[in-house]
């Protein structure tokens, strides 16, 4: 069988990740690597692995006929132009999440690859992950009856930095839109209606870019189950990934992993060390697994596991939440279009 | 030093193990005891525990001057008219919870209290908990910093009959009420909104007499802090009674109480006993130790640990949740007195 | 039906223990307590709990005409004529282990009690333990298949007083005879064989009594299976008390009961507080439940649950692992026999 | 950095594993493989990898210039004469655990070893897994004081073909020497006496081999520790990989790795998936770091973390305890000479 030629846009963290795990993966090759930023360093880098072309620009991969796909790993504000080229290239795609802040936006990039017969997954590492894939699991194969209510907590061990907190589009389309898709992973259903609170209670910082640091969202599914996400953007004790399915017929609930079992027993108190420190040691498997089964599909032709609907329907659900906190009241997702238009039209106005 | 001797209206079963906390308690005296349908059974009970007296009517309690305190243990709708009889004969006051359905109800019996200088405890027995009494301490005493999480699970392993459901007051005035007091508890701060959304998803009996079975309400406290609390009338596994805040300075979570902790491994899995039953099994030491601090700050002139004013928080944001939910948008506290006059008026106005 | 009426002889911390939890039977009556150091305290104690007869002589106590069962608390070295009196006088027998540290002794003292006919119960109040019960259960239902390994770990929070350790018995027969016991609880066998060795790692004072505070002893029993129990006289994080038993078809184990179930997370560690400190806290419903049992084979004529032969036994491995311990040899219970007649002409030869 | 340039002795499951391993390794090159049943299989198998040369020979490995580390993974027989040979080939060598099964023949290698001065590490992968390894940081940093007692478990899912069991040199050497390993690891102690008992409980087949299913071995430790290992060659429920130090200042134990942390609560039970299966699952990363510190130490001519020295006496110790079940009595290590003096002369004499 050929390899599965690879060009990645985007050299950053996550794009480097990527491509450790493409080269574990027998029938893969990466073919090239761009980034905006290339030099010298990412040049050793490359050649270390033996990928043979490093460019400034994007469009070298694009362009480039060998390549089979590509994986999109730059600046969100870059998904939606290289979506389409990449499309209209014939290229498959793996794009980070969310594919854009802007729903038009995704949708119009959605359009482009549908015509164009491609591929695209996106980057919602979270479902492959061992802990929660063994949850649906239990919910899939009727262990714990009809679900009834979810619960997802979601709390990083720092807040980023303020340059990212600037762009990031807000903790609702930045971090909990993970817990978003989680959401309609593990409950099998989609989400009707949210109601966002959210507030400044670790950094203020977050106030001055109108974000909020701290936030609790409710759910209602459209099979009638009930739904709660929590997120912290700073959990002293480390990175807090816990869910839990109360169904019918019982529960189904995953605890945080630690870097050991070790329980030390001293004159103070029994104690364990911290949950697995962020999202690269907690997800390493979670990220080898969804680089695989992407190439997995693409080689036999499959469907991915996680496509540009379910990104699409991550990126409504933490829009109507951020309309939710600005509005003060809960928002049905049906109301979206409706709200949307008015929004353009308060801001055109108040232009 | 002087016994207390004690007056009990209401034999049930939370009466009966309210009496049996009692006469474990050195200093104390079951004098007498009433229930509207005190026959031999009642008769045979007391005689047992060398409780004297045994009565159909209540007025022998409020009336008997040997009585120092009574313990209201009869159905909701009396508590208001034996707590105003109690206190006008000079008695101390352990009612349960709800003192009533109706806030002005509520408040005008604590009035009556105010004025007759008697103490009143409002039975809200989870506050003993030695689980939640740890969580609290760890909010207390600045180990978890600043609260900025409040979350807890409560839920049950069988509904109530549907008689009981009728009467109930709804799951937010009848079940939730203790998780309510429970977050003003473990916050350490006042509830300032609160949206609720709830579900029948267990059986339509619930729905049948305008309740729901399922749900979720999140809440706004005055600190900052945000909240959620969810309520099922059944989980097959037992008895569901998890808190956890997360603050600052990390998080404190209890987890259930289980009959042992025994771990058995086989070739089908790492399994242990379900949790323990239900709230007798459960709160069977909180039981004891809310009595025992009763029956001390009658004897040294405390002030008692869950007073009116506890009682009628957790019903106002009972109330608040109970609109929140028939009005499908959040509810401010502060809205209370105003949405209680237009439904008073639309009642009258339907009438 | 009549109350059962019982006298105590011993009044220190664990007379009082059983005092407490006989006082909250309901068909039992304490009517005569002795302790050689009575005095205003314990009568001022006798008082409070209505108990009419304090006396400094344990004669009173067996001549008393009223009585039907005697709780035997007083030091070891006093059990054996104690025993022999009461069954004389046709009282039922509660004796707190061992019943003494001489082999020959007891069994004079169960040849008494057999003759007289009355019953005799020996306070190994681990068997009524939740947890170990638990785990025993699994053995007899089948859960876990036949028996291969028992292991248990039983440590004390600090060592005794010196002046303890003097007339303790050792090791093995003052703190290990109660995980013998535990031994043949759990493994439903009896023990064939053991090898103990022991070591001062703790404090020099041990040695200097010719003791050891931490040991370790290997079991061998009838029906095949291995045992290993370790002892620590001082656990610094508090009571540990662990079994677990490995069969053909799965394992049961039972870890350590805690205060609570709260588990702290911070910068640090995530952390729980230390296990119950002692066998007060940790054995306190064990206690209870023994009492009850053994009032309740006296009104309905049931065999005891821990009865003279499972004291002797567990007096006969305790044996065998101190002289295993001091010969560096595994010993054989059938050996005892010949050892201790070995050991006594020693003694007179030495003489 | 020039690379290491690896033959590896012998492609059975370990040997693929370690080939995985070092395939992984930025600065390692597989240069050839031997195999005495190399074939098609093997041949694809090396080509899938870029692995040059494969061979029915192991003289070809020892013999090629170009290789500068060997590891051997062939069966134990083959351990002492491939060692020699190594080593006089200049060669640094990864040796399968054990060495051998008589001492004096280890003992002989490591001489050669020893005066070719190349690098020989041992395949005790447990000394680098994640738990193993913080129990010990938990002893070499004083967190835990000095020890006192080390316990270890160590269970089998499955027992092993008839074919294994006949040559496996019985559970002590081939199955508890990885526990005496890691007894002298955890405790930082040399063993100096130990008593094994053990017992054919799972299937006869092992006694007709001379061997047991079942043991239980205690260990006193120079420095005064004591310690008990317990093996079974059939957990039903598993790979049971526990271990627990306890000492002065409290105690470290590591439970068992889970595929994930999901607990399911049923109207049955609360339950969890079985432990990680078996040693391949259980000690991936164990063995992935095993071979990496290996080319660390030649890389940067560092002395390896697992020597011969550890070696020999894993099997001193391995060979103590067989002796002490064979005689029915605790055997010093010191007596080590002369009992294999005894037995060579026994053996000579009934010859």
């Amino acid at each position: 069988m050929k390899a599965i030629k690879i060009g990645i846009i985007g050299a950053g963290r996550i794009g480097k990740i990527h491509a450790d795990n493409l080269l574990r993966l027998p029938q893969t090759e990466i073919v090239a690597v761009s980034d905006l930023f290339a030099g010298p360093d990412l040049e050793a880098w490359a050649a270390q692995r033996g990928i043979g072309i490093v460019t400034k620009s994007s469009q070298d991969i694009i362009d480039n006929p060998d390549i089979d796909a590509i994986f999109i790993c730059s600046s969100t504000d870059t998904h939606v132009p290289l979506i389409k080229q990449a499309a209209l290239a014939g290229k498959h795609i793996f794009c980070e999440k969310p594919i854009s802040m802007e729903l038009a936006q995704t949708e119009g990039a959605l359009d482009v690859v549908r015509q164009a017969g491609v591929k695209l997954q996106v980057g919602f590492n979270r479902r492959f992950d061992h802990n929660f894939k063994r949850v649906r699991e239990c919910v899939l194969d009727g262990t714990i009856g009809d679900a009834h209510i979810v619960k997802i907590t979601s709390r990083d061990p720092n807040p980023p930095h303020e340059d990212y907190i600037k762009v990031s589009g807000g903790i609702f389309m930045d971090m909990m839109i993970h817990d978003f898709d989680m959401a309609r992973y593990l409950s099998g259903s989609e989400v009707e209606e949210v109601y966002a609170h959210g507030n400044v209670l670790i950094n203020p910082v977050f106030a001055q870019h109108g974000d909020v640091d701290t936030a609790i969202v409710t759910l209602k599914f459209k099979n009638g189950a009930l739904g709660v996400i929590d997120n912290s953007r700073q959990a002293v004790y480390g990175y807090d990934q816990r869910v839990e399915v109360f169904g019918s017929k019982g529960s189904s609930a995953a605890t945080n992993d630690h870097p050991n079992t070790v329980e030390i027993s001293t004159a103070d108190s029994v104690r364990r060390d911290k949950p697995l420190h962020f999202f690269l040691e907690r997800y390493n498997e979670a990220y080898i697994e969804e680089t695989k089964m992407f190439i997995e599909c693409i080689l036999h032709d499959k469907p991915v596991p996680v496509d540009g609907y379910d990104g699409v329907q991550a990126e409504r659900i933490a829009l109507a939440a951020k309309l939710s906190s600005r509005l003060g009241r809960p928002v049905r997702l049906s109301e979206l279009p409706e709200l949307v238009r008015q929004s353009a039209q308060a801001t055109t106005e108040s232009a």
